[in-house]
């Protein structure tokens, strides 16, 4: 199936078929990893550029080791560096940048539909790398890609996003892409850090971990992200850990081993414990070399896909 | 004609055979900016160093591509992530960076005259990417060969610079381009941005744009240069506006189609309005795109331009 | 003989053979910066990441030229525009950018102990650029190699560590190396700048340069770094510069010339003098060129070297 996308911009939109075929593509990228010479030809001649106007350490290191094993022409732009504060509007700065005849823009921004913005004035394919609290579509496609990796399967497959909801592009575009490949999927987390309409997205509500302990293939604890959060909506991270952190104990009511996952950085001992985190059935660290699979597979797709991935 | 200059400090000190040989070469890198591969093997093996000492966006993504698209080796500093703080005169930051064998220095710097500092030490080819309210000559080239593209001459052509004069290396830039390519230069802005002494570089002074508009092929419209400002040099960004913000509506009275440039970023609504800015008479993106083809003529010409250019 | 080390966390405890195999190393790719081409496909298809949680100009530019001309993947990290202040350990951040697939670690840090941590989880190899006060083996393997260089030998060599011996893990590492060479070390500086328990590493403590002058072959001048000093530990910059300074003056009373080199970056009239700093016995911009070598060698030997090195 041809693949549908002009952009990523996040998997509310993205069709369930182009989600598959990213899945797919992927699975010969992560196999490229793992030779020893991982770079192809893929992407030669192509420019990418990089704009992370929030900070960002994973995710834009994972997309430029993405694109420069695909052999892309790349420049990178952080805020931090750049004349961003000179008045200009974000699409009259994009607009420049693609008249510098570039192909693909990976766009970090705290602004929700940033990218989604600059995908309605720009001609290059635009990939969002997170919009504020909107999506995070590739955090998300890498780990629905691990999941089908280690279960084998996404139809039915029940996956709890535990902790902060509301404040969580992870837990959105893990929603949007789990639901469309058929996935069971259960939030939990304090009251106010979720949102009561999230029931619309098809996904099941619950406070009390203990709960979803005994029903899920996958959690996929999220990291509390306290710059993002206004107000303090909870007591303490004390609190925080004695009800929603999850420990090796409580884990012990699972009537199957759980796929441990977490989207990174990881407040060790607040909503995961270390000896959760470093487990035998924690997939953390392979959710990040996923990551530049998943990565190198939307930027081919992207690209046109016309040359063979290896 | 042999290209005779050995660094790109400003245009005032280029000679006029020079900046028509940039502008020569710049056309035919602007054709391979069209091609699907933008990418020459001409400075394969050449090391250039771009030191933004002051915070840059388009200049260094612009430069940066450049160099890529010839193959150079790169490595950037920019003096947020620099140990610029450490005391060291920039003198020796630099002779140290060239002791590593490296053959070009971009460097932007808040000093006017920093680049012809360096140029008196360093061994390596010098390329101003603006020096304080000096000069910023590959700006300046890039208008020069916008106009040139557009109007098929410079000669005879009315250019009218208008806005911050006294703050815009850029307008210095172009003042000293403009004139030895046999061009007429206007200058229009408020009589507390514009220095009397420029005259002597032989441009025409006006305080009312209404004047020029009858006048000019050109109009290229400065940024208002907020930042560079120490006291308030008029009463409201909205005076400024209503006097000297080129409009739709200012423009009718203009004899013929004015090409409109702007160097960027644009603040909208003050110096320019979007129906001029985005005009069918603007050329301001087209400005973006041969900046690239202007650098790496002058990348290409300052290596040598021993190889062929395609 | 077979190069040993897995990583270079210091010199402290590098093998005497690996010091020596890194030097003569460094003498062939020095040769290779002499040539119009620099670029060697040693590393082609390895990555290496750069990890400065320090500000830093030539160390990182010094690395990155060195990856650079061994053609391998760089991915480069700074902490000014990282996520750092997220919240996450550093061994999680190293093992989650080494689980994208890495091959090599460049850490600069401001915890003595930092690089040894990391080595310890990962797999990557490890090369320290600084860490705090402790070791900054490649500063002091280029300092060596200029020796060698200049004065053909190590062994019975005198050099001299001037100035702040506490604050300075150029010092250290030097120490290390020096003393494993052969060579003999002394150091001077004000009593509140030299640790008593250094003599334990088998050097000789002076408080009065102008003891040291007579006997030196080389005086390594050591930058006052104020940035790394809690409190004021000597009166005044003149009083640094009229006791411990190095001057033209100062130098008349050796017995023979003295090679004359300095870390960098320089404070000119504090600890050294432009009449030295800039004289014919001064090694500076020699030392900063071999630091490309000498890095270059480093990685090669790291990376397997098994492929030539030309």
């Amino acid at each position: 199936m041809a693949f549908q996308s002009k952009h990523l911009l996040g998997l509310d939109g993205t069709p369930a078929e182009d989600i598959i075929t990213i899945l797919d593509t992927a699975r010969s990228f992560r196999e490229v990893l793992d030779r020893p010479i991982k770079r192809l030809p893929t992407l030669q001649g192509k420019t990418v550029v990089n704009l992370f106007y929030e900070a960002s350490t994973r995710t834009r290191i994972s997309f430029e080791l993405a694109e420069k094993r695909l052999s892309a022409d790349i420049v990178s732009f952080s805020a931090s560096t750049s004349s961003v504060k000179k008045g200009e509007t974000l699409i009259d700065t994009v607009r420049n940048i693609e008249a510098m005849k570039i192909d693909m823009v990976v766009v970090r921004h705290s602004s929700p539909g940033a990218p989604h913005l600059l995908a309605r004035v720009l001609n290059a394919n635009i990939i969002n790398a997170g919009d504020g609290g909107h999506e995070h579509p590739t955090q998300a496609l890498l780990d629905i890609f691990t999941i089908r990796q280690k279960l084998g399967k996404l139809k039915g497959v029940t996956v709890a996003l535990v902790g902060d909801i509301s404040h969580s592009r992870v837990a959105m575009s893990n929603i949007y892409g789990l639901k469309k490949m058929g996935a069971r999927v259960l939030v939990c987390g304090p009251s106010t850090l979720i949102p009561r309409e999230i029931e619309k997205l098809g996904v099941e509500i619950y406070y009390n971990v203990d709960e979803i302990i005994p029903q899920a293939d996958v959690m996929n604890i999220l990291r509390l992200q306290l710059e993002r959060q206004r107000t303090q909506l909870f007591p303490s991270l004390r609190e925080y850990h004695n009800y929603f952190g999850i420990t090796r104990e409580r884990l012990e009511i699972a009537s199957r081993p759980i796929l441990i996952m977490h989207p990174g950085p990881m407040n060790r001992g607040v909503e995961i414990t270390s000896n959760v985190a470093d487990s035998e059935h924690s997939v953390i660290l392979e959710q990040v070399t996923n990551g530049v699979a998943v990565r190198m597979a939307i930027l081919y797709l992207l690209a046109g896909g016309q040359r063979e991935a290896n």
